[in-house]
């Protein structure tokens, strides 16, 4: 099927993926005395005494804004806010049907960092948490922090956070699948934007300790000059031994790579030069940094990527609709590190010991368990970790 | 029926007025692929190619957001954003079940002018339009001038405009009842807030000459002490005789009396000083400022109120969903008063010169031609005025 030309079909068609339905009909007085004025007046004096309330007696406790400025869209780059609309009722439509949770897109004519986080800290009231999407990175990283300052509700970058977590649950399986230990093996990334950064942020919270990222000019380092301030950062605690060079120097001998980049920028010599047992994440989208079958012929013992054509779709869709539902279901005012690392593992323990494989190491975006395993994980975590609110 | 115990009753079951329904399903991956990636790219390059195209390929066509600080809340006064949600929630249910509107509710945590307008001006492209609702005087006249000025979307202030729309409705229909024109008559009002501000602007605009405002403290004239910028500026272009002193010696003589104000402010004796054939619109809610029987025994000829439990209700909800609905079908850049009066006209036109009478000059708020009736004539006085887009 040529997806482009029906989709746009479809959005002609659609003219907005959502609709709203209000859950009662004010078709009489009595009705609209109950719903409006004068009726309505009592829940408002209620929330006004004890401003919680408003998760009991409005949509606040389900309700998530969907935040983008358009500037890194799929892989079309910075097209706009209204451009980006598209996609951000996508995802909300992704919401409601794996995480029955209201999402409604909104998106931000500005660039400038300051202008997104006065946009949403004042409009925090209104939600019960936020979801940043298709932010270009390094201000992503800089609006998110200064929101987790500001907000009382939960702020996540899906484009990070999301795909760190599903990173995750499929290298957990991966590593049980070939026998290693987090611990102790060396990761190798190419691509450090906003997903590159959180996943071996969140490998590192896991115990990972020797990793090198890569960007286009090869492996980073700590001072490597014109490093922006994330990847500076990143250097302080990453690659601890230095090495320099090329993408291809620093792969060999590494037991895992992980490709949050561009197609075609790994090649079969390179997985041969990897250590046995490789794992190989070239979730590269549409088209992944090498072909899974290209890296398993060279000998890659397990391939992971973001595309639905082959197996072991590590897919943002496992993760954040049920991260969501289950910060909502506790009205945690975060989403911190051991509600993610409980989400990865939640994930990757629904393909059981029996089960694994190396093309069956994380389960199909549409299982139906996945929802309520990761919310009610997440949820345990947030009580646990002092987030939870009730 | 105790309205306000059964109304949070029912808004503890509901937690949130409206649901969000996604019109496609995504339980494959071939949906998925239409709905989301990797097939949406193709509407994001369509808009970012052609900006207007968001109204074709996203809901924004047909979405409103109802936006508030929580300053001037029902009759409840400054309450906090989070406190209005059930009135917004309320004022989107209506939105959508007497416009086909869909609605947003935005609460905003500041009381800022300037932050109000940014977060709306920021938002603007992912909406159709704009209704301010419940931000106090005189702050939100400088908000509606500023957003007017900044966006490309129709902005709305429905306590100014709708209330403006529905009293003009219903003094149009209450003059053909006692024949008396519009350009001869003296109107008295009490209240110089939103709605007072914009009825009076309106009705001026339709060819009153002769009008006195009144507040707290009796006649508006230019000169007085202590006025702000929006009376002083009434001041200027009202009262053109200068009358001073209270209410109730402005009211001698006067052929109508609108009320925004608070209960029982007018006296049975008030009512018998005006002119033969009084018009009283004491719009105060839920208490009028003086109740209807009492009007009426006083000689009044036509009264009209705010409630539903009287004759005459004059209601925003004949006028909002109709003028968006109109606005949104023409893509107005604009609310203009071609478009208000037009409104005002449509409404009126539903009480046919047969039906007219004294407890019957405006149509019931759930009389099903008002929707179509206000849509047409705003959308066709819109493009006569040149601000519609298609």
């Amino acid at each position: 099927m040529d997806y482009a030309q029906e989709s746009l079909k479809l959005h002609y068609q659609w003219r907005g993926k959502q609709q709203i339905v209000p859950k009662m009909s004010v078709t009489t007085k009595e009705e609209l005395s109950l719903a409006y004025t004068p009726g309505v007046a009592q829940p408002c004096l209620e929330i006004q005494k004890d401003v919680n309330k408003s998760y009991e007696l409005t949509g606040r406790w389900n309700t998530v804004a969907v935040i983008s400025d358009g500037t890194a869209v799929l892989g079309l780059g910075d097209i706009g806010p209204e451009a980006s609309m598209p996609v951000m009722e996508g995802k909300c439509v992704l919401f409601k049907a794996f995480g029955d949770v209201e999402a409604i897109p909104l998106c931000v004519r500005s660039k400038e960092v300051d202008d997104i986080v006065n946009v949403v800290t004042l409009l925090a009231g209104s939600f019960g948490g936020i979801n940043l999407e298709d932010i270009a990175a390094p201000r992503c990283f800089e609006i998110e922090r200064k929101l987790k300052e500001r907000c009382d509700i939960p702020i996540f970058h899906d484009d990070q956070h999301g795909t760190a977590v599903v990173t995750l649950a499929a290298l957990i399986n991966a590593l049980k699948f070939v026998k290693k230990d987090l611990r102790e093996i060396r990761v190798v990334t190419l691509g450090a934007g906003a997903a590159g950064v959180a996943i071996i942020k969140l490998l590192m919270a896991m115990g990972l300790k020797d990793v090198v990222m890569c960007d286009r000019q090869g492996a980073i380092y700590d001072g490597r000059e014109g490093l922006n301030a994330e990847k500076a950062e990143m250097a302080k605690i990453s690659n601890l031994s230095k090495k320099k060079g090329s993408l291809a120097d620093v792969l060999k001998g590494a037991d895992v790579f992980i490709g949050v980049s561009s197609p075609g920028t790994v090649t079969q010599e390179m997985v041969r030069s990897m250590a046995k047992g490789a794992i190989l994440f070239p979730m590269s989208n549409p088209t992944p940094e090498i072909m899974p079958d290209l890296a398993l012929e060279a000998g890659a013992a397990v391939v992971g990527t973001g595309r639905s054509d082959f197996p072991n779709q590590i897919n943002n869709v496992l993760a954040f609709p049920g991260i969501f539902r289950g910060a909502l279901d506790v009205r945690a005012n975060d989403i911190n590190d051991d509600m993610k690392i409980a989400a990865a593992y939640a994930i990757a323990g629904l393909v059981s010991d029996a089960e694994l494989k190396s093309d069956y190491i994380i389960p199909a975006a549409f299982d139906p368990r996945i929802k309520n395993t990761v919310a009610n994980a997440v949820a345990e975590a947030a009580r646990r970790s002092g987030v939870a609110r009730i």
